[in-house]
Parts: structure tokens; C-alpha cells; sequence
């Protein structure tokens, strides 16, 4: 063996120990980048042995968990909870509630929050969900709960209730609600029944309510009582007696009859089944009614809202959202099993809530005059063998909400309030003059099997053009009468009827518009 | 040179051979496991230069951002804003829009969106906020824009309108509104001065509204229109006429008159001055009224509405919250001026939405009779020379929203409704018998600078204590006549008597509550 040959291997194994301490300061420096990670920023981490990427705050430890306002209840420790497990038989645990609370845990969370999920994290399996279904054990049920039986199988962006979610919030937090709180629905079954129509089952037709909403207790029994899972109702169904007084005066005047079926007394009580509907939105669905694409909708979603549900960019494999919008009452007047019957007449109001006219009678708007004039032209259809209708909206301000509303209204009457100009105050603090986009508001037609209305109480060309264009007929528009209309509510109709709304009557010309002004601030000095 | 050297080399290598090669294992662990944290998740990297720790998806290409429904409109494109800079002389750009798009990007919205901001990120400096202070300009403007100019120095978790938020994400997705629009405010300002008020600097008594919030305009006008931060009003005053049926009739009936100033014409217009306010929550304040840490309450807000806002929990030194909710509207009756005089006589009705009854009459409830009763009684009060006041709270449901209501409303009919068990019906479904949590009420009467109340329109116990124990005087409590009270309602009167509502009458003892029964459903078959 020469020296030559000795010297390489050493030179060799020089080089091997060089590169091999470089390569070692490379790990070092790629382990130190990714402890930084963990220290700055929420990263993987199993955490809970099933979510093992959930994102959490890694050492902001901002919750303070000991209840101070008051103990928590000793019946809300420890619930006694079926579990559930996943295909690879791991038991999935909620991520967010304490299940084996220890002595120094007091509150009813964990102590990481988990900020958003993904959809490949583990233990993360969606309920399976059909949308358009015409089984709704196919369908599958809406799943938007947080409880611990539920949160990893939801497989709905959102919470129950919506805004109300807020006020539970508040509950739970001062200790009167336990954070693990599930409604008994004993009793609470619709009264009658909204039958099952083809359009349940048209997964164009309906994008913006769950059409099994009502029937969760009935269709989901086994999903709710034996594997534990918190569903719940996104539609109440229920019936009432209604007073209201211009009706009331009516019937006095002679003007209306008491028939002792839906006029059931001389004091004038009215016999009605209505239906509480939460928003549900089909998100694929509602992105198509809209004409954008789904993304862009939930980008939208997530950044005109200042960051409201992250799930909305994380998870677009959760197909359904509930906003925390208001949702909408249906009133039905006769015979409800004829809604959707062909031959039976039906006379509708769409209408979208105004606080200040609906409640408070303001007399700028002719909202309230006209509600009651539907309400009156309904009650006489199913008087008359036929059905009514009201469909009453939450969109406040033409869902611009009242603070808006009003901002408007200053500068109709402080800039002059003319009909020429009563868009443009409008567009110019809300940048748009309508956001009640009327495109969704077709889908309780379809729930309740409406195909075609026979007089239809509203001069809305936007109201009108979406119902048409979802495949409802409208047979007659009916105009309110003038009689009916407020004096200072004029700049109003004139101004919605030049840029379409329908009328039997004449359409303003522009320099007419100009010509119908409403008061000024002056008249108000009384 | 030994053959034991030769050996010892030997041996040498093959340990480095084997060491090597653990260390390139680890490196490629390493290595997936920094790809695998990529794929999935969230990750530390400067896409923009001002947010370095900004939270974003990597690899998850799900927004398509040419806009299919319409196109941008050129207005929107590149618009001239002025820039921000730091303390550091950096610029600070928006995280979230593009404001200098290039050709392939046609969207508003940059390509990474943000799940949620942390307090020490670069570039996030939240304008200054002195909650309670006297001088708007200590106390700072509520800045919850996401708009460019203002997302990285917002000072607010929510969004402006809070639940209207949502459809100013349609519009926007559907290219009805532009992205960056900014309000034109002209002409807005309230038509009177609801003057500054001791209580407004008190940072105990108002902690739900900003007492500021119809003033942005006026107090906040250079930063505003010089440094084009997007301040909006939270709250709007405006003037209006009311008509009242029942009151109408009252009108015809001499049991009120015509005075010319509060009723201004014998048809029964009522003037009134109206403010419409948005709930702006100081998050220490409000858990310091619901005496709970403020913590538990962001955990409690967060969890229970499913996720929304992970601000609550990332952006602790965010303090104010725009909560998703319905806001409040005041009715003022008589001259405003005189609301905080102690010498002049007062009567207020403070009311809690029920659609069902104040729009629709339903006979279950006193919810507008009630209300019809606190208006007369408010506008005769004015007319003698006092004030009235209404203050309306969106608290649909008892805040269970109008879905729960008629649940419970089933479950009282189907299973014996009486007094007895009035409340446990409610409880069954929701948990607690009531959800308003009267406890931030008071602040809108601080925020008007009500001292006393000469006359309460209500029996509710919570609303009585929770203006008492917040510093506002009731000299009378005045509980709705008997002739007001619908059949079908003396269920719900009772049990709330017994549970504590005031009555001028008897309170019933636990074996009347029984007896106290209302229809039941077979009544309802007409």
C-alpha cells in the first residue's frame, strides 16, 4: 500500500468530515427556522391527538380560564358524551371544549383556540352532504355545531341561529347557559305540513334555506339521539291569531267580512300558519344565482365582513354557510296544502322590512300602506276558496340597515329632496342604491311548490324579474292605491317607478321628476 | 503504516458512512415536514414587505380572481390613494387589495388573503383609542375599515353595518360596488344636537355604543378627507312624521288631541325625532358589566358563533368589537333638549323587537299593545311639556331569534300551555328563559343624558334593575291596562309576574299558575 494512496484516503476523509459538519450547521440553522416558526406563529402541532395541524396560538396564552363571575356549574363538568370515531377507529375529540376537565382547568374551553381549519387536517370528516337530494337521508342534515360531538363532522360554515349566536355568547360566558347546552325539541314538531315538492330536489332551485329545515327532529332522529351529533332546526313552523288594526277598522266599516275561517271573530282575529326560515346558503348555488364564481364570492364574503368566518377561504370543502343575517317569516293565509296546486289563485306580497314605516308608521315610505294592503287583498283571496301569502324579509334600509337609512333621508331632505334625485343620495353613501339583490328571494317560493301567482302586491320590477326568471308566473301586478300612498312618500314612488317599477298608470318623464319633491327640514318646524 | 491504522481508517468511515447517512434522513424528515407545512398550512413568509408574520395559504390557489359576472369597471382600477407611513418612514400597504393591479390581475383583492392579524405584526399600528375620554380627539376614531388606508391601523375587530356587511359582499363580488368605495357623507349630519354629556366621559357607564358615532364626520373630518381613513358614522339622527293607526283612532276618538306640535294634523301625524344606533362594544367594559373576564367573553364569542372573528382571540389589544347584531332605534317626543333636565318630566317605554306581534298583531303576546301603549302615553307626556321616549332594541325572540320562538311557542301549545310552565318551555329549547341581558341597555340612556324616569312603561324586573343599578332613577312603573291585554297573553303575563315583573295588581301564587291556561291547538281548527 503506497503513501500515495494513504494520503487520499485521509485528504478523503478530511473532506467527508467538512462537508459533513457543514451539512450538520445546515440542520441546525433549518431545526432553528423551524422553532422559530413555532415560536412566532401558529403551526402544526398535535395538540389533540386527532388534529394534529390544527392552528393554534402556540404561546400567547391570552385566556385566562379560571370563570370568575361565577363557578361554573358542576353539571356542566365532565358531560357524560358518546364518542365518536373516525374510519381509522380514532376517537375524535373536539378541539374547543374541555371533555375530562382537570382540577386547575375551570372553564368549559381548552386552553388553545383553534383559529380556522383545514380540510385535510385529521379527525376532520364532513358529514356527507348531497345538495338537491331528494332523500334527505341522502341530503344529509345541515351540521354547523361547535359541540364536541359535532365540530369535526360540521360540515356548515357559520353558527345556529346566526346573529343570535352572539347573545348565546354572551350566555355561556356569564355562566347561565352551559357551553355544552343542547336544545330539547320535544313538541316543538310543525303543526301542519309542508309537503315535499319536486323543487327540493332541484338543486338550482333551491340555494338559500335548507327545504328539510323544519323536519331535522323527524328525518335526523338517529343521527341526533344516538350518535350524539347537535342538529338543529333552521325553520320553525307554527300558527297564530293576528289583530291588526287597520283591518280591524276595515272589518268595523264593513269593509271586510268575519267568515269564522280565516276572519274568525268580530274583533277581528285573523287565523294564520307561519314559518320562521334561517338563511342556509348553498354556497356553489348562491354564486351561480349571482353570476360570479364561488371564490370570489367567499373572498368577498370573508373581507367585506372585516375577516368574519376564515373558513370561508380555508375550508372550501364546506359547501354550506349560515349568515349572521336576518332571515325570513312566511305568513299563510287559507289553505296551505293548495300553495302549490295549479288551479288554486294565489295573491302574494314580497315584502322587505322597514322598521320605521312596518312598526313605527313613518310617512315618507309607503311600506307599512302597502304590507297591509297585501295583507288585505290576501286575506280576501282565501276568503274566497283561493290562498295568501306574505313573505316578510329582514333587509332593513334595502339591506343597507337603518343607520344608513338615515344618513339618506338627511341628505334627501337637507340637499333637496326631489325624485329626480332620490337614487343618487342613496348611491352616494351607500355606493349602490339597492343591496337587497333579490336573486336569492325566490327560493321560499320553491319550498313552499308556488309555480305561479295570480296577483302579485308589489310594483318591484327587480322583485318581479326574479321571481320570472326562477320559473315562478305572475299573472297580475297590483299597484297600491294611490289613496294609500303618503304625501311625502311621493318622491319615493315616483322615483322607483322612472327607473322601473311597474305601474298601471303614467311613467314620469325626467323633467317630472324634478317636479315631485318631498318637505324640507322647514316643514318640520311645527 | 500498520494494518490496525489501515483498520482504525476503515472503521472511521464506515461510521461516518452511517452518520452521514442519518443526517441526510433527518434533512429529508426536515425537509417534508417544512413541504408538508407548506402544503397544508398557513407559514411565516413576506409576501408583503410591511407583514412578514402575516397568516396566509400558500399553495392554495382557490380564488380565481377574473371576475366572470361583470367586468371591473375602470373606475375601480388603480386608484389614487394616499399612502400611509409609519413611524419606521415605511409605506404601509394594504395586505388585501391590490393597489397597483397588474394586467393579470383583475380582482380587487390580492392573491393572498389574511385569516387573521397578530398584535406585533410590522405595519399594524391601530389608531389611538382612550375609551371614555372627553375630547373625541384623545378619544380617537372607531377605525374598522379594511379598506387600504385603514386596515393596518384599525383599531376595531367587525365591520361597519355589522350583519349588512354581508350584502355589501355581494354587491361587491357581483361588481355592483366597487371595492375601495368610500361613503360621500355630504349633507348627513343629524338635524339636531344631541349635546355632550357627562356620562359620555364616564368609561363605566357607555360601553356598548359610541357616543361619538353621529359626530365622524364633524370630529374626525381631517382624518377623514387628509389621511383617507374610512370612519363611518355608527350612529344617524334624523326627523320624520309617524302615522299610528291605533292612535289615529285615539285621535278620532278625542282621547288625544291634536296640539300642533306633537300632533301636527287632525289625519294623526306625529312628529319625532329618531336615532338609529349600531352596537359598538368596548370589550373591557361590556365583560366588566357582565362581570366576567374579558377573555372568557372573546373565548365565549369566538367559539359560539362557530369561528367567527379570530381577532377576538389573535388581536387582544384590539379592544372594540362591532358585533353582527341588530342595533336600537330612539323615538324622541317632545324637545330633545330637555332629556337630561331633571326638572322635566320623562316617560320611556324601552322595547325588545317581537315582529310577529309589532308588525303582524299576533294575540299571544302584549308586545305591541304594549308598545301602542308607551307612544300614547310618551306624546301626551310631551304635550303637557315633558319628553317621551321609546328606545326599540333589535332582540327578536327574547334575542332567540323568530326560529326558537316558534319552536317554543309549539312545544307551550302541543303540551299544555299554561303559567306554570311558561318559562320551561323556553328553557327546553334554548337553555335559559331569556337572552336580552339587559345589563347594556342603560348605556343609550346615558349616551342622551337621562338622569330619572318619571314614568316606566314596562313591568319587566331586568329592565327596571338593570337602569337602577346602572344610576338612572324610576319614580313609576306603569304596567299595561288589562283591556290591552289579548286572551291568548295572559299566559305569558302571569308567569312573568311571578317571576318577578312588576304588577300594581296581585301576584299569583304557584297552584293560580296552572290555571292560567291558553289555547290550545284544536281552538286554532276554525
Amino acid at each position: 500500500m503506497s503513501e500515495a494512496v494513504l494520503s487520499q484516503i485521509l485528504a478523503t476523509l478530511v473532506d467527508l468530515k467538512t462537508n459533513q459538519q457543514q451539512l450538520a450547521d445546515k440542520v441546525d440553522k433549518l431545526q432553528s427556522e423551524v422553532d422559530k416558526d413555532d415560536h412566532l406563529l401558529p403551526h402544526k402541532a398535535a395538540r389533540y391527538h386527532n388534529s394534529p395541524v390544527d392552528i393554534i396560538l402556540a404561546d400567547q396564552p391570552i385566556l385566562n380560564l379560571a370563570l370568575t363571575g361565577k363557578e361554573v356549574r358542576e353539571k356542566e363538568r365532565a358531560p357524560a358524551q358518546k364518542r365518536h370515531s373516525d374510519s381509522d377507529g380514532d376517537t375524535i375529540v373536539s378541539p374547543t371544549f374541555t371533555t375530562n376537565r382537570s382540577t386547575e382547568q375551570a372553564g368549559p374551553y381548552t386552553d388553545k383556540p383553534v383559529l380556522t381549519t383545514y380540510p385535510s387536517q385529521k379527525g376532520v370528516k364532513p358529514f356527507k352532504m348531497d345538495w338537491g337530494a331528494a332523500d334527505p337521508q341522502v341530503r344529509g342534515p345541515v351540521v354547523a355545531s361547535h359541540l364536541a360531538n359535532s365540530i369535526n363532522i360540521r360540515n356548515a360554515i357559520g353558527a345556529y341561529g346566526g346573529s343570535y349566536s352572539i347573545y348565546r355568547s354572551l350566555a355561556v360566558a356569564m355562566g347561565d347557559l352551559p357551553a355544552d347546552h343542547k336544545p330539547n325539541f320535544d313538541y316543538t314538531q310543525p303543526p301542519v305540513k309542508i309537503a315535499q315538492q319536486p323543487q327540493w330536489s332541484d338543486p338550482t332551485k333551491i340555494v338559500s334555506l335548507d327545504p328539510f329545515g323544519h323536519l331535522t327532529s323527524q328525518y335526523f332522529k338517529s343521527e341526533i339521539e344516538e350518535q350524539g351529533i347537535d342538529i338543529r332546526p333552521t325553520i320553525a313552523i307554527t300558527r297564530a291569531h293576528m289583530l291588526v288594526p287597520e283591518l280591524q277598522n276595515e272589518i268595523k266599516d264593513g269593509s271586510m267580512r268575519v267568515d269564522g275561517k280565516v276572519i274568525v271573530s268580530e274583533t277581528g282575529e285573523i287565523n294564520v300558519h307561519k314559518a320562521a326560515v334561517d338563511p342556509v346558503w348553498f354556497l356553489p348555488g348562491v354564486a351561480a344565482r349571482l353570476n360570479v364564481e364561488e371564490e370570489l364570492l367567499r373572498r368577498s364574503l370573508y373581507e367585506n365582513t372585516g375577516g368574519m368566518y376564515p373558513e370561508l377561504i380555508s375550508r372550501p370543502d364546506l359547501k354550506v354557510f349560515l349568515p349572521p343575517i336576518g332571515g325570513l317569516t312566511v305568513y299563510i293565509f287559507g289553505n296551505h296544502e293548495l300553495l302549490s296546486d295549479p288551479n288554486t289563485r294565489l295573491t302574494v306580497r314580497v315584502h322587505d322590512e322597514c322598521n320605521g314605516s312596518d312598526v313605527f308608521g313613518s310617512d315618507i315610505c309607503t311600506c307599512r300602506p302597502y304590507l297591509i294592503y297585501g295583507m288585505k287583498e290576501s286575506i280576501k283571496e282565501a276568503q274566497d276558496g283561493g290562498v295568501g301569502l306574505i313573505v316578510y324579509f329582514r333587509k332593513e334600509g334595502r339591506a343597507l340597515g337603518e343607520v344608513t337609512k338615515y344618513l339618506v333621508y338627511n341628505a334627501r331632505k337637507r340637499a333637496g329632496d326631489s325624485a329626480a334625485k332620490y337614487f343618487q343620495r342613496t348611491e352616494n353613501v351607500a355606493g349602490v342604491k339597492d343591496m337587497r339583490f333579490q336573486a336569492l328571494m325566490p327560493d321560499v317560493f320553491h319550498w313552499l311548490g308556488v309555480t305561479k301567482i295570480d296577483r302579485f302586491m308589489s310594483m318591484s320590477n327587480m322583485k318581479h324579474d326574479a321571481l320570472v326568471e326562477n320559473g315562478i308566473k305572475i299573472l297580475e301586478r297590483c299597484p297600491i292605491p294611490d289613496e294609500l300612498v303618503p304625501p311625502d312618500s311621493k318622491v319615493e314612488m315616483e322615483a322607483k317607478i322612472a327607473a322601473g317599477y311597474f305601474t298601471t298608470g303614467s311613467i314620469p318623464r325626467e323633467e317630472d321628476l324634478t317636479h315631485t319633491v318631498g318637505r324640507g327640514w322647514e316643514e318640520f318646524q311645527h
